[in-house]
Order: structure tokens, then C-alpha cells, then sequence
């Protein structure tokens, strides 16, 4: 909210959002949302009431970024990917009292207000306008309101397990903005494009940055490679963040070069394991800036980043390449650590493994309504986060894994990351999943998902003879399920690999290591 | 305190501190730090105790500055330029446990002991590192502290009458280092010179944000052209910020061009009054950015910069020269306005003069054992600052004197900078400042002080009619004291105006308009 006065003071007259065909001054927004707040506030809307999205990238669900906060309740934006029982789930457990939605979500919307009696449902594209006509755009003085109160909720995907609904406060919300734009160097006078779905983890951030940085927003409903390609081109775009899968959709689009492109100036991957040659890639197609970086939902969501630090010296392309696709090292507020079972760091050697914990301004304030869940993940200010980990002389974080994505076979941790990118180099491997499999005398056994490129055969046995030269013996996988079709994916482009484990633990509970 | 922990975790092994011959790695700084607070617990420091400083810039200072806090004391930097009375006055008031000082102000801290029963007195080149291993040099976990304590105490200049106390919490002092640094785009890969005497409001915040941002910094205990051009060369310094005087004494230094200067990239310009051909002259000198700021102790002092704004466009040199020389538009954390008596806005049209006022992030929390000054300056969370400008549509605010300063001349508010910017532009003229005098007729009436160029004479009546050419007939001062010998200035270079003023107004009480 602060992020939104401060655009309204001092950007009131700039074009901020651009959405299709709609263009919005800050002042336009500030006055939107506030009668956003106060049409709520007449609804019935009391404190610490939640306010639901089901909507992709337009102007107003980042309308109701700031207008449910502003009316004291919390936003509640949902993946609009998931499907309706699993949307049910969570409404029934987080109890909104407004559903806003785009039209074509209007059935799924119906379906929810049956679940949850009282919901109140509005259709962004038919109702909406009626609905704001029905408070005051006076924005209110935000001084009136408790910085530690929670203005957003963020259902996590669940790639492990029950969705959770992780809390926001205002003051971690906006200490994630103002140390995310101190530590990434992000430019102010840039016009950031909106790819990554706002209902994915806060945005990351990037509603509240660029809000306060007073930068023009661009909002991309839907990815789609030549879509965004325009929009660069015709809104002269800075920045943008992408995930994995959309970096290879822009890669892969062989209309690029009409486009001109050269107004971009940084590239943030995140939502999954990037890779030097991503990196590349990216650099080569957009002749700038490309930087991973890593965080959750549970971190507002970016912890760690993988801009230069001041310590290291880039040996050649190759190795910034490499530097560039890590994780990186944390944000400014957060401290971030690769620890053993006992929260002890483990050795900076890149090669001891460990969980990676999270602590300080950016981190959650716990899970919703589930002290059980987050007394799991939180111990002593640091929040586990259950992803495995390497980490140099720098601090430097190399994920290696999902804490349940990590294999004990025989003892031996296996990373499941480590297996597939062995099997993606083979030349007929389009992509690799692999998950742990229960055996009785090793315990755990890595089994492999292979997609085979279109067109081409891979025999088991030449696939297990090449991995064979390449990694340990009890890294090779003893099983192997070659196909065509692409691997499950959740939002953001991860595997679903609970869905590819589960089959083979049916009655069984797989054994977590810390 | 999170600064120094942040340095020591991600840069331990980086020489963090050049001190001279002197160079420490953030791990020294942060072993040393600790020992130094540890040792301070040890002879009796107990938490809110006071911690004085008389001291160049040097490594041990900027120690104070973390050594202090971490033993839940307050680190309170004097001005070294001060008067014994001064420092007595001071040192009554805020009544430190500690006193650490450089060799040459034995006699003073002697002096200082006499007055205050109890004092400890430090001699930082003798007895400070046998201080020092009487402590641990194991950094405390700093979660364990409060927050919203007080951390830092800076006794203002002055200008306006008694010291008072500027009281800064740890909160106040990081947020206004993050802030910082997102609004300014500070280089966390640079070099930073402390060129600014780190015992001035806060040493500027570059004792937080260098540390946090684990740049070199390089102290330069005392300001003069060739020592700073030597370090920047050296030490390959990319940033500095300066004060006007030492601004002219860089262009005025003749052996300039024997320096390597190519790695400065940012000059930041504070603590009096800039004007456009000090920027372009800097630029020219420096081939780097040169950015005006204003603030206050009060404000950690950053409160607005002069960099570029996305809606502004520069039309020519000239007027991205203007610009870069006023006070600028807020920092993230902080609103500013400029406000008429009843603390309305003021129009935004570059001519309507109002005082300015500072609310947020950046703010002290009072004056230390003064809560009448404090009520005197705060109201509705907004800090008076008693500082006059205008400002325009883009929200930059350009001083144009100091609330005592403005003349009241029949109801008519003579601007005394206004009046002393058109007696320089006199070829004869070296420097010149305006006060107020009361007059039966006019209420007030400007005064002139007019210092005149060496082997030059210059008449009053000439001068008289000069202005009557260029200013209103209300501004043209009554009466002139035309001199050779240069004006009294502060510690920043700012002209004394009250010693000027004061042989007028004995016996009488300025009228202050708000």
C-alpha cells in the first residue's frame, strides 16, 4: 500500500499500467483501488476478511493487489491451473468472502460458491465496473494501518503435498520490495513486463516494485512467445521475469528476429532449475542481462539472486554463465544458509549437501490457519525450506534438489537433478524426470521418465550403458519408462514428480532426510 | 548492526577497510566490533548507555559505530570542530559513560572528564587496542536485540541555536540504508571513499549502506583535493560524497589533472546548497555522475536526491545540470512535501515558497532528553524541518533558504538565497550572504554581508544599483558590509547566518514564519 501511495504521489500523472488496449496513470489506479477498498468495506468486508482472484494478468487482479489490503482484508490470488477440486480445497479451507473472476472462470466460480455458502462471486469482465462504483476513491491514510497485519495469501502449488496458504504481511511484503530493488539493481525508469503469472508467489514481488518505482507495467494476459515478443517491441520493455518453460518457448520461436527487441535490458529466471546454457542462450537471443535466482512462495518469494558480487571475477563467459544460472546469493534482509540435520552449515565445498534455510524480512509470517504446518517448516527463525543444496566459498546456492525429490539408495543420497541432466545429454533425450522408487534391499532405487525426441528410438540398455561411463554405479537408474508424451508439469514448469513417485509408495511412507 | 553481520557472513574475506596503511576484511571488522563491545559490557556498559566519539575518520570510528550498538549502548560521534564549551555543553547533556578520542584531543577529553564525574576517557592511539582484548571477539546473535532502540545520537550543529540530540534507532538506520541504496542505485561493486566527516548526520548512512553492501571503503580521516585525488587513484575509488566547500577546493586544486581519476562513477553533493555550474564543473572534472541530495540529521540523513526521474526529460545539458544541483524527490521510505502554516501542500509551481516536511522510514525518533524540542518539530508523525522551498510538478523540491532565514520585509518573504545568488553573479564578488535586520518601517529589512576577490575594490552604491537591475526593489538589501575576509561557516561549509544576524537582533526575537 505504501508501494501504491508513493507511485500516486510522486508518478499521479504517468501512464503505469498498461493492459491490452487499457492504459491507467497511477492516479487512475490509486483512485480504482481506492473505491475498490471501499465498495469492499460497504460489502461487508471486515478485517482480516479474505478477498479471492480467479484471474490471469490484467490491470484489475493487480487492482485487488492493493484493494483488498486497503480495505484491512487479505488478497487471495488463485492459480487459476488448478483444477476445481483442488480450488475447492482451498477455499473451503481459507473461507474468502469474495470471489473476483475472469468470465471464462465463471463455472468454476459457481462451483465455488456452492462449496463455501456465503461466497460472493464478481465477474471482472461484467460486474466489476458496478462494484467499484460503489465505494469512494478517496485513498485513506495508510498510516492508520498495522504493518504486521496480513495483506496477502499465496496457496503454494503443493508439488509436496496439502496446498498451504502462506501469509504476507505489509511490512514483509513491502521490506521484499524495497530490498529486492537495492539488491538486483532494478532501474526505475525501466517498463516492466508482467509474464509471470501474478498468482504465482506474490508476483514475485514484482507488483510491489515496480508499483513503487513508479515503472510502467505492462501486464501479459497469457504467455505466449510471439505475444510477448510484441509487446517488448511496441512498449520499448526493460525487464521481465520468466520461468524455464518460457524461456525455451522464447528460445524456440523462430519469429524473434522480427521483432526488435533491444530495449530489454534484464532477464530474472526463476520458478525452477535454470542452466548455463539457458543463460546463454538468452544472452545470445536478447543481448542482455540474464541472472537466475531462487526463493518460494514462503519468501515473498526471492531470497537468493545471481547478480555479481563484488568478490568474484568471472574466469569466461562460460563460468559467469554458470555463476549466472545458480541460485545465487541472498537479497538484502535475508540471510540464507545450506545446513545439516542438526542446522549446522555444512562446508562451502559445493559438494556436501544440505537443506536450505531461509530467515529474516522476507520470510513468511507462517502458514494459514495451520500452526501444525508451520511449526514443520520453522524452527528457530529460520524457515526450512526443503530444498537440498551446495554452496561455495561465496555463498553461493547450487540447488540440487527437493528435499522428497532426494534418493537414499543404499545409504548413498542421490540427487535426482544430477541423474536427469546426465540423461539429457544424451542426444535422443528431449527431458528426464526421476524419482525414487521403495526397494527391500537398497531401500530407496532411482527409476527413470525418459521422453524421447519426436522421431527417434532409444533402446534401455544403450541409454543404461551410457549412463554407466558417466555417473557412480549406485547413481544409474535401475528402472527406465521411455516415452513420447511430456513429463507432468506443474504452473511455474516444475515436473510434478509426486505424481510420477506416487504410483511406486501406494501404502508406503517414503523416508524424508534432512 | 544487520549491516556489519551481513558483511562479515557473505564478504568475511574481502578488505573491507582501508585506513591508511591499515586494511581489515569485514571478518576483522566484525571480530574487532565484537571485541570492542564486549569489552565495553565488561567496564560497565549497560543497555541505552551513551558511547562518545572525538575522531577523524578512521577504522576505529567507524568500530563505534557497530561496537557501540552491539553492546546495547548508544554510539554518540561529536563534531571534532567544536568548541570545549560546545563539547561541555554537549557532553552535560547527553552524559556518555565512554569517550574515545584521537591523541590530538587529549586535552579536551581531559577537559570533558572534569565537567562530567564518571566519564571514561579512551585514548584511540594508545589505549584502544589494550581496550580492545579485553573484550571477546565472538559477534552476539543479533536477533536478540530490540528493533526500535535507540542506536545512534548525533548532537546537530547547531545553525539554529542549541544543540540537541538527534536519537536513531537500529530501525530507522537500516531502513534508511535500504533505502538508500534501491533509490539511488548505489554500486555495491564499488569502492567507496568516506570523504564526509563520519561524526555529520550519520556520516551520511555510507557507514550502513557501504558495510551492508560489502563495498572497500576507504577512510580519508581528514578532507583535503590532493590526499582525496591520491586515494581515488590508488585505491580505484568509484564513489564519494563531498559538501560544496570541498566540491570548490576539488576544482580549484591545479594538480587535478597528474591523478588517475577514471573510476569515479558517482559524486553525491550535500550539505549546503549546490547550483548548476558546480555539477557541470564537477562533471566536467570528474567525467562521472554528480548528484545533489538534501536531508537532515533528523533524517538520517537522506531524505530526497536529484538523480533522474523516469517522467523527466532532460532538454538540454543545462537543464539536467539544474536539476542535478536541487534537493531532489524523495528516497523510498520517506514522503516529502512543502507545506504553507496549515500544513497543506503548497502549488507545485516553482514559486510558492513553503516549509518542508518529512514523514516515514527515515525519521528520528525524538530529540534525546528533549521532548520539548521534539513536540516542537514533530506534528501528525511529520518532521518540520524549518527548511523553505519550492517545489514544481515533478515533485523535486529546491531549497531556497532556512526558515530563520527568510527576510519578512513589509509582509513581503525575501528569500535570502535569492538575493545572495544575484550580489555573486557581480564580477567582483567572492561570496556574500543576506541576514535579516528588524526595521521600525519595513518590520525587517535584508542586511548584506559581501565578500569581495582579492586586489579588487568594489563600491557600495555600484553594487546597489547592480541589483536594483535584477531584483525586486523589496529584496535589494538596505545596508552592506563589503569585506575581504571570507564569511564564518559550519562544519558542512554552511555560512553561519545566525552569527551574522545575531548583533541586530540582540534583545529582540525574530519573527519565524512558517
Amino acid at each position: 500500500m505504501r508501494c501504491l501511495e508513493r507511485a500516486a504521489e510522486l508518478f499521479g500523472g504517468k501512464t503505469g499500467i498498461v493492459c491490452g488496449d487499457q492504459r491507467f496513470t497511477y492516479g487512475d489506479m490509486a483512485s480504482r483501488v481506492a473505491s475498490l477498498a471501499s465498495a469492499l468495506g460497504r460489502n461487508g468486508v471486515v478485517p482480516g476478511d479474505r478477498v479471492a482472484y480467479l484471474s490471469y494478468n490484467t490491470h484489475k487482479l493487480l487492482e485487488g493487489y492493493y484493494g483488498a489490503p486497503q480495505a484491512h482484508a487479505i488478497v487471495m490470488p488463485l492459480n487459476v491451473r488448478l483444477t476445481p477440486v483442488e480450488l475447492t480445497d482451498i477455499v473451503r479451507h481459507a473461507e474468502p468472502k469474495f470471489l473476483f473472476f475472469e468470465a471464462e472462470f465463471l463455472p468454476v466460480a459457481e462451483h465455488l460458491r456452492t462449496s463455501l455458502p456465503g461466497l460472493r462471486i464478481v465477474n471482472l469482465d461484467t460486474e466489476y465496473d458496478d462494484f467499484l462504483v460503489q465505494g469512494d476513491p478517496i485513498p485513506p491514510d495508510i498510516r492508520a494501518y498495522d504493518e504486521d497485519a496480513i495483506a496477502e495469501l499465496f496457496y503454494t502449488s503443493g508439488s509436496t503435498g496439502t496446498p498451504k496458504g502462506v501469509m504476507l504481511s505489509h511490512r514483509t511484503v513491502y521490506l521484499h520490495a524495497v530490498s529486492s530493488i537495492a539488491a538486483m539493481t532494478l532501474d526505475p525508469n525501466g517498463v516492466e513486463l508482467h509474464t509471470i503469472p501474478l498468482f504465482h508467489a506474490n508476483g514475485w514481488g514484482r507488483p510491489q516494485t515496480a508499483t513503487m518505482m513508479g515503472m510502467t507495467q505492462v501486464m501479459v494476459r497469457r504467455f505466449d512467445a510471439a505475444g510477448v515478443c510484441r509487446l517488448i517491441q511496441d512498449e520499448r520493455a526493460t525487464s521481465m521475469s520468466i520461468v524455464p518453460t518460457m524461456a525455451n518457448a522464447l528460445l524456440a520461436f523462430d519469429g524473434r528476429d522480427a521483432f526488435d527487441l533491444s530495449s530489454l535490458t534484464q532477464v530474472f529466471i526463476g520458478g525452477a532449475a535454470a542452466n548455463p546454457s539457458m543463460i546463454e542462450n538468452l544472452e545470445k537471443a536478447f543481448q542482455c542481462e540474464i541472472l537466475a535466482g531462487y526463493g518460494l512462495t514462503e519468501t515473498s518469494p526471492v531470497a537468493t539472486s545471481a547478480r555479481r558480487k563484488s568478490t568474484v571475477v568471472y574466469a569466461s563467459d562460460e563460468d559467469r554463465w554458470q555463476r549466472q544460472s545458480v541460485a545465487g546469493w541472498p537479497i538484502f534482509g535475508a540471510d540464507v544458509r545450506v545446513v545439516d540435520v542438526s542446522g549446522n552449515p555444512v562446508p562451502r565445498d559445493v559438494s556436501t549437501v544440505g537443506e536450505v534455510v531461509v530467515r529474516g524480512d522476507v520470510v513468511m509470517d507462517g502458514y494459514y490457519r495451520d500452526p501444525e504446518a508451520t511449526a514443520a517448516v520453522m524452527s528457530g527463525g529460520w524457515l526450512h525450506t526443503g530444498d537440498m543444496a551446495v554452496w561455495d566459498e561465496e555463498n553461493y546456492i547450487h540447488i540440487v534438489d527437493r528435499k522428497k525429490d532426494i534418493i537414499i539408495s543404499g545409504g548413498e543420497n542421490i540427487s535426482s537433478i544430477e541423474v536427469e541432466k546426465a540423461i539429457c545429454t544424451h542426444a535422443s533425450v528431449a527431458e528426464a524426470a526421476v524419482v525414487s522408487a521403495p526397494d527391500d534391499r537398497w531401500g530407496e532405487i532411482p527409476v527413470a521418465f525418459v521422453v524421447i525426441k519426436a522421431g527417434i528410438n532409444l533402446n534401455e540398455a544403450d541409454l543404461r550403458a551410457y549412463l554407466a561411463q558417466r555417473l557412480a554405479k549406485f547413481k544409474v537408474p535401475h528402472r527406465y519408462f521411455i516415452r513420447t508424451e511430456p513429463l507432468p508439469k506443474g504452473g511455474t514448469g516444475k515436473v510434478l514428480k509426486r505424481e510420477l513417485r506416487e504410483p511406486f509408495w501406494k501404502g508406503l511412507e517414503k523416508r524424508v532426510q534432512g
